[in-house]
């Protein structure tokens, strides 16, 4: 389960750096939109994205969700990919994180296929 | 050296998010203050914090910096961490860093011992 402190950062309107790791073990990064149910945090990423590679390769992945009020208060998730969620279900979820940020639907072109990748803690801390 | 855009984000008073590998390869990451000479970004941490276990370890890290007034515009360097400064320099940059972001000397208790990590980009971008 998901600390509630930890849930409500990631289902608020803040961004999320992302950490996966390279092939070479070097932490490659990058600011996200983020969500969260119950258990786990939820990022939706395509299936041609280096990220996506990264975590097949290695499923482990560490999330930091920032207060966009307050960058002093943050979440910081470490654990692993448990779930990649492909197809419709994927591309409504993107629609859906569109609307939180940016208040419509997802607009841009998708390149490959979207997918959710859910993040499973194994340690999880706000300050 | 450090591109331009990426210096003037890490000089900026925006916030970073330092990534480093724990002894299990899992990544660490910590919202922190940052800054930028012409060739690296510039970290000040404690000697006794697990980020600098981490970097004696490995000294591979990832550093994202976002623009706090515009959270679509970051950048990412990857790099190592090439050199620790120690001493009263260091003690000195923990307070250059207080006064950019919050305008006076640094308050906290002092732990163990202030140290600046420069971290040399082996990639860098920014979007």
């Amino acid at each position: 389960m998901l600390d509630e402190a930890v849930r409500a950062l990631a289902q608020g309107k803040n961004f999320a750096v992302l950490t996966t790791l390279l092939p070479s073990g070097q932490p490659q990064s990058q600011v996200m939109w983020v969500h969260a149910d119950d258990d786990d945090v939820l990022i939706n990423t395509e299936l041609h994205r280096q990220k996506f590679h990264n975590i097949e390769h290695d499923p482990r992945a560490t999330v930091t969700i920032v207060d966009a009020a307050n960058p002093y208060h943050y979440a910081e998730v470490r654990g692993r990919v448990t779930e990649v969620v492909r197809g419709e279900a994927a591309r409504r979820h993107i629609d859906e994180l569109s609307e939180k940020y940016l208040g419509h639907p997802y607009q841009n072109a998708i390149q490959s296929e979207r997918v959710i990748l859910k993040i499973t803690p194994e340690r999880q801390r706000t300050q």
